[in-house]
């Protein structure tokens, strides 16, 4: 068992679909993460979920089930994961630390 | 030379950082990006960048550079990048085409 | 629960560590996947692991809590993991159904 | 341009195909390398190249084109990608550099 807080953000393929689009397997695996009640986000290039390492692997890998329960036969996922033991940081606190140094940044050139 | 549009999503590691917060260089990397002319994303998990091939590239490779000449010796960066010639795809269509299902999703099961 | 069999090719990186050179954390690393009785594959840039989801993912989530008993505070993965249910098929099969590939176009073209 | 050497692992996937295997795809993207000169390596979850930042880039990008020019409309990549400037090291010694560690602490152990 692993209790670890984590942070990954996963891209999930399905392989040998019958076209390019891909939409319509991620609405699904968006429905499987919402009913999870792990903290999450959706981008254009994957979704980032955070909370114990075992919660956040276990829903991965509920996403692939759930997808060859659709008829898909091979499906491939990358996946960023992190974890760190010197602070307590939400995915959301990492975007809002190099905003705020941009602004400082910005503001240092007179451009605010 | 490769002119095909792609979209890569990257995510840049510093490596041998004197602490693990690297917020300062995904700031300097920002300014760069911003500075490229592309259009970009940054999200909580790397930034996604949309173009040329060799632009695009280019650019991340660009960023390596400016990290190492900030005094780190090594950078690691993991992209996943994508491309089609079947349609013309922003990387802003992609989420709006499952949010998309998602909604019709939740009307059909009368949550709206 | 996930019994969905994986092949998951990770790639660890500890973060803020005091140098560049990262091969005695990957060392320990090893001497943990080597304790697993997972099959597994070590390469340049990451190793491969074959087994039962959760006990893939246990073991990475253990590698990261290893490499923070040593005294790192953050430790970055990235994992490509895939599935497939169309038939049993070990990570080194792939490279030999490539292999074979490349053999027939090489005796085609009168190489061999 | 960028001149900075680098080693880079891909691991690309032909979308939207007619079937899960993908190993005549991969066999072409491996004739393609082969004739580009660069050093690289062939494993069970990707290719590992190195070379010029430039013109490894370029060749992954070639390898998209000719996996669109062989019918497939969609094509994913995942590429972790390492720069470094502190000493010159070939993606093959960081293999023996682990592998040597692991020696010794066998040794250590009293195993060889």
């Amino acid at each position: 068992m692993v209790d670890l807080k984590c942070t990954a953000d996963f891209c999930l393929i399905p392989m040998g679909t019958e076209t390019a689009s891909i939409s319509k397997y991620i609405a699904e695996v968006q429905v499987l993460i919402r009913s999870s009640g792990l903290k999450y986000s959706m981008h254009s290039a994957g979704t980032t979920v955070e909370g114990p390492w075992d919660k956040v692997m276990e829903l991965i890998g509920k996403a692939h089930e759930l997808i060859h329960s659709l008829g898909v036969s091979r499906v491939q996922s990358d996946i960023r994961v992190g974890t760190r033991i010197d602070k307590v940081q939400s995915f959301t606190d990492k975007v809002d630390a190099v905003e705020k140094i941009l602004k400082e940044k910005d503001e240092a050139a007179g451009k605010s």
